[in-house]
């Protein structure tokens, strides 16, 4: 597949050259564009954890990357050693944040890797480490440009597309999930406005998203979350596009707080809601989106942004960070595969995307 | 109509006691509650001009207090003298908040209502403008207290009623409009929850609806918009209640942008939305909802959050203040006069709910 030369415009939120990581701070976005070089495992844990790096594809690429910064000091150490320290540190980077699912499967990936292969010195073993880590940076580069090439043709000229939160270049290491088919249509000379819901709480559509899709170039427009459907209602969006974090073997979507309403939203306009998932986001352990549980966050985040309180601390809030979309809302599943369409469990079992 | 005794226990926008006018400054609820006296005409232009006052009824009714403000100083002045001055200070006061109805309104009849009566000396006069000023408060009250008589029936224990903006007390100085069903309900014994809408960009029901139902009493949960849908998937709410700064001759509903979207979530999930207004915000020159202009606003109330930014200055931003919702989502108009239902352009028709 060519590579894609918008990739380049894009910001990237991990660079590994010359045996070094360099992290984009995404928490300081997008008043602030400051990468950092990561020196050390504690370093490194620590970015992940204050979601410098953040979007479950990029946390596995930034942790097997972290997992060679933290085996530089073991390079010419005797094998059992070397072998010991990559447990310790996997484990140790695991920690960072225990729940983020493509973190664990990149350090054990990793791991495994290194133990089929204990007939090689410790050099050899980093070597093999650093391929391995960019193998699956190649991967996730790979899962994106699928999405793109399949996702790209639902945007026609002239179209306005809704997005909703962050499922960009900066959750991933290459053209992102929902915003995959947008940078590729960008490319093939497609004129096409987007349109960016804020998505509060916490505001990654503002913060993230209206900026990487305008430093790829896109037309793209910020607006509150409780302005979409009055933007369906004068015309101005053709098509919603939204990542997931999961979709189970019904075709039920888990996404952000807010993705529920859109699709609602989109079906009453006759809009079709489209969702970019990578196949390993389709889970056939959970039946339908009735299983998923859906976490509850902090109420300072609804009643604070930043600095700036809203209303007072004895105010009582809900904050469910998720909702799931019933799959008979979802026009279709954007994969690196192709388009899944209903019947969903019929057609995602067919398919055969399995982990 | 018996007054409620609920009324007592919330904040009043607007006091006038022994000739003295006092506004509570909404621009700095809910963190700090603070009372400021009304000393001068300029003060009352500033406090109005500046939102420290608020909502349609409110404006009217500080602006007719604020007039007798103007012209105590002319207490005891000729009644030409004093006819002029009167013409002036309304028009002075007027120039706060050019497009604001209810303010034109309240001072006009205020100034015609002295018109007629020059021969008496401008004591008298005085006199009966701040007669004048409290008969307008006094019919804001019982409107208010209409709609809680007309709507409370609505709210059945255990029920979860969603709210969007502020169409709360703070906005008139009785029970509110949306609001009004709610203390009322809450005061006649009835169990039920709120959920109020933070309501981007300017966070009205955070700051205001929130905290003002939480001083009634009442049982709030304060959400983001973006929850609403959610909220409604899993069964929290039964009714949706909004206020409205415009219904036109069909039912067609002008609101605060995002309530287009509650309606829409509303029917998908079969739950009644209502929308409380007086039976003067019913515009029977206005066809449809397509002849209602849309404000658009600053974006940097998009791009900030309260006092931080959330997104470079070079962002586009779309910021229509309001949206129109069809008749055909809106389960009935709660007035002073009863509940008026589709086919609404037949009904307000019959009603003869012309200003």
């Amino acid at each position: 597949m060519k590579k894609l030369s918008i990739l380049k415009k894009l910001p990237q939120a991990i660079r590994w050259d010359d045996d070094v990581l360099t992290l984009l701070d995404q928490t300081r976005l997008p008043l602030e564009i400051v990468f950092e070089v990561q020196e050390t495992p504690e370093q490194v844990w620590q970015s992940i954890l204050a979601l410098k790096v953040r979007g479950a594809p990029a946390i596995g690429v930034a942790a097997a990357y972290g997992l060679c910064v933290a085996m530089q000091p073991f390079i010419g150490a005797k094998v059992q050693e070397f072998m010991d320290a990559l447990a310790d540190q996997a484990a140790y980077l695991n920690s960072a944040r225990p729940t983020a699912v493509n973190l664990g499967w990149a350090l054990r990936r990793m791991q495994k890797m290194a133990e089929a292969q204990t007939c090689l010195d410790s050099r050899d073993l980093y070597e093999l480490l650093v391929a391995e880590a960019k193998a699956i940076h190649a991967e996730d580069i790979g899962l994106c440009e699928g999405m793109a090439h399949h996702g790209a043709p639902l945007i026609k000229p002239g179209m306005g597309v809704l997005t909703h939160c962050n499922a960009g270049s900066l959750a991933t290491t290459g053209l992102g999930t929902a915003t995959a088919p947008m940078y590729l249509a960008h490319e093939q000379g497609v004129p096409f406005k987007v349109f960016a819901d804020e998505t509060r709480p916490l505001l990654q559509g503002a913060r993230l998203t209206a900026w990487e899709l305008a430093q790829g170039g896109i037309d793209v427009t910020l607006i509150t979350d409780s302005m979409a459907a009055h933007m369906m209602a004068i015309g101005q969006i053709d098509l919603v596009i939204t990542g997931t974090d999961r979709v189970a073997a019904n075709g039920d979507v888990a996404n952000k707080i807010g993705t529920l309403g859109l699709a609602i939203l989109a079906k009453y306009f006759d809009i079709p809601f489209y969702v970019a998932c990578p196949s390993s986001t389709i889970d056939f352990e959970t039946a339908d989106g009735s299983a998923i549980p859906i976490e509850e966050r902090e109420a300072d985040e609804v009643t604070c942004f930043g600095s700036a309180r809203v209303a007072t601390e004895a105010t009582k809030v809900r904050n469910p960070a998720f909702d799931v979309t019933p799959n008979e809302l979802v026009a279709g599943l954007i994969t690196e595969k192709g388009i899944v369409r209903a019947p969903y469990a019929e057609n995602l079992k067919k398919s055969r995307f399995r982990n």
